[in-house]
């Protein structure tokens, strides 16, 4: 649903003119009649605008004088989350626009580049066209037989009838087993089927949230839950998140006391795009502020069975006043064609399963037994305990190319887990404009501006090494890193 | 997102009390002192409630005197569009409470019923729980096998991958030549893969209208399409519709006039729950509204393929002005846990393509890929066939056990196609507090007031004829009639 009124597009054009720094803080802004001619807008229009920037503490009215630009809220905070916070730092560039200050809330805008890659199916490859240089998976085809037994099984009545809308309760019941093992005491009974996390993220934001709500979320953080605020409507406060610690939740905390947030998104384990986890006290934190400040912990735990070494417990195992929302997904970790993820929303339950009725009435049940039966057999902890070595593996071959051919000054974290490294280059690469060159040269990169909603990080990168770092995406990373040396 | 503010809650008192006779036309509702004694409410949440009710044209205020209740709008349209109505007709019982006004637009709140009906997976037989009488199907065995085919013929690399947002191109191009063959002129561009028609549904709300917006739909009409006006929190006109020839567009223009309609949602063929099939002349006028009014018209086309004597066009098939969003799906003509169904959007395809994403992310390749060979190879249209034939012997079954075997007065509709009966009986029967008395007896029954936000059709029942009526199903009917007989 498009937000275009003009004082709205004003007001972004002011925010991100001071963002840019076009006005500095202490500065005056252009005086109502001036921006009157400039832009050609009413009276009514400029005031509109400067005075919702007003409300957000992002300039401050003085009478007789104008509107002066505030100081930006925990820039302190934001420097001491990026301290240590590189393993491999070879200079110390710093973290690129945008990721200077917390910007009081906003609407949001994705950028197409996010539709576009999504379209390539590039999400997670420089060289999505490429058949070759996969890992095979013994995991894969002992799930696709499993499916395949669940449909001839299926008796064939079964086709007159939708699954529950809640989903198949053995495959919840499968979930219920795993969490209980990570310490997180939950029951079938607790959990929604959905068609994938970013459904679940959808179901908990619908459920918790009403349209202009503000949220808060890590920063750099996942591009689809920004589209998600954007699509229903929702207000953004981005967070500073370390690549190897994850949210600042003492940055959170001065949000909180800004700003009336209603909902917080994080991943505690190994999130995109920096494959942060979250440190303990954090965690502990995190929950205590959520009550504080009655706030719904929407928890993205997609990364959570993907740690090398150990698997974070989720925060919802701490969850005693039953405000986290746990979302979940075999995408990552099994198949993404799958479209199977969960939600446990804890005390929004009963709203997340009415809406999952509403906006798609059931899941595939045959999909759901076969998965069900894969996992209860043991064949999902198999594949997990291979998938997680592979990936170790993978990880250090990506690193140890970037350190060994990457020609210039760079930064990038060595994750524990998950899928991502984020690289930052030097003040000044543009990673997003980048994006359309490369993409003649047949690759695809994901440029580090899709993770913020104010234009941040445009010197930042991710990579990911979900796949083998084969002969043909080494000469793709030869490419990108041409291209970004300019 | 629930709306549970006192003068919501107010208004919609006042709301069913008129439309439930309490206060008449031109009668003069109690004063605002009257109703902050009485209701233990403050001044201005009694002044908000009536004030909203008077920019509704449900009430009138008239200075010094108060608030008095408005004539009813349409009620002749609604007249005509009742008679003739009924081809069985054994008496001359009226329309039902709730269908006899045309009432103001308002918030959508829907009935824990549908959530119950769904959950028991019971929305099309009275007895879910039964494992026979269900008819045999070729159809399902051979899609299986082909979905089975697709799965064990994926490249192992593609669990990888998401799909493209819009889904399997080869199953949209089946789409494309399937309508273009019912003189659709559609290319795979124009659609989009969803999880449903529900889901159809929802992006075509989601993209065509703002929270906020009046939608127009059939009454008695989907509860589907009223549960989401209810969660996108848009307000409804319920348009009359006649069981035999479908929406008023005569009354659907006088609420044009008077109200600012966003979008119309309509089932041309087949509807439920009266089985009903747009005039000729209604699909006319209905695109020439649209383009006076600049509506959008969600055409629900889910029944469009179950037309026991002929499959009629879809409305897109007009649709000049590429304002009409064709929605469709396989649950009903093929298979409830296939979760496929389509949408398109015309000028709307890109913003749906986008909400597709940010939503769910993409579908699942495999039943894509299994479903189009299915259809490429002829064995959809072969299923469709039988299917249909079945449908129809089906419904002559119940049609004729309706006529010798219902004790006491009753109107019902013969569709010619579809899956529904709509049940009218004596005014003063009570069908929604009679669901709870039934399903003790293990009977499910589906209430008419489900098909309505104003909580009409509390004398009309909802049956479907897609199961044989084995014995079963027999005694489970005698159950309902002596049910209802009191």
């Amino acid at each position: 649903m498009p937000r275009d009124y003009r004082y709205q597009q004003l007001e972004s054009w002011l925010r991100d003119g001071i963002a840019g720094q076009r006005w500095r803080v202490g500065e005056r802004l252009p005086s109502v009649r001036e921006m009157c001619k400039d832009r050609q807008l009413s009276k009514a229009t400029v005031l509109h605008a400067y005075q919702r920037l007003e409300a957000q503490g992002v300039v401050e009215a003085r009478p007789k004088s104008g509107y002066f630009v505030m100081p930006a809220a925990v820039c302190r905070d934001q420097a001491a989350a990026m301290d240590g916070t590189f393993s491999r730092a070879t200079s110390g560039a710093t973290s690129g626009a945008g990721s200077g200050a917390m910007a009081a809330p906003a609407p949001v805008t994705v950028n197409e580049v996010v539709m576009d890659i999504m379209t390539r199916g590039a999400a997670f490859d420089i060289l999505p066209q490429t058949t070759t240089g996969h890992n095979s998976s013994a995991g894969i085809v002992a799930l696709n037989r499993s499916i395949g037994r669940a449909l001839r099984r299926q008796p064939v009545a079964a086709h007159h009838y939708y699954d529950e809308p809640a989903g198949d309760a053995y495959l919840r019941e499968q979930l219920a087993q795993r969490y209980r093992r990570q310490g997180c005491e939950r029951i079938a009974e607790d959990f929604c089927i959905t068609a994938g996390c970013q459904q679940s993220l959808f179901l908990a934001l619908m459920a918790s949230c009403q349209r202009g709500d503000i949220v808060a979320v890590e920063s750099p953080g996942f591009y689809g839950v920004l589209q998600l605020l954007e699509q229903l409507g929702l207000q953004v406060v981005e967070i500073p998140a370390s690549p190897v610690n994850g949210m600042d939740i003492d940055a959170l905390q001065s949000a909180l006391q800004q700003w009336n947030i209603r909902a917080c998104v994080v991943t505690p384990a190994f999130a995109t795009p920096t494959g942060a986890t979250l440190l303990a006290a954090s965690r502990q934190k995190l929950l205590l502020l959520a009550d504080q400040y009655d706030l719904a912990v929407i928890e993205d735990d997609i990364y959570g069975d993907l740690g090398f070494f150990s698997r974070p417990e989720p925060l919802k195992a701490d969850d005693k006043s039953n405000r986290v929302i746990l979302c979940g997904s075999f995408s990552k970790n099994l198949s993404r064609d799958l479209r199977v993820g969960w939600i446990d929303a804890g005390r929004w339950n009963t709203q997340v399963k009415r809406l999952k009725l509403v906006t798609q009435l059931a899941s595939s049940r045959f999909v759901q037994q076969g998965l069900a039966a894969f996992i209860k057999d043991g064949g999902y902890d198999a594949h997990l305990r291979r998938q997680r070595e592979q990936l170790r593996q993978q990880r250090d071959q990506w690193v140890d190319y970037l350190d060994q051919h990457w020609s210039h000054e760079i930064h990038f974290s060595v994750p524990q887990g998950g899928l991502a490294i984020w690289l930052q280059l030097p003040e000044g690469v543009d990673t997003l404009s980048a994006y359309g060159v490369a993409l003649q040269q047949g690759v695809v990169i994901t440029p580090g501006s899709l993770f913020s909603a104010t234009d941040g990080y445009r010197n930042c990168l991710r990579l990911s090494f979900l796949h083998p770092l084969s002969a043909a995406r080494q000469v793709a990373l030869k490419t990108i890193a041409a291209l970004l040396s300019t």
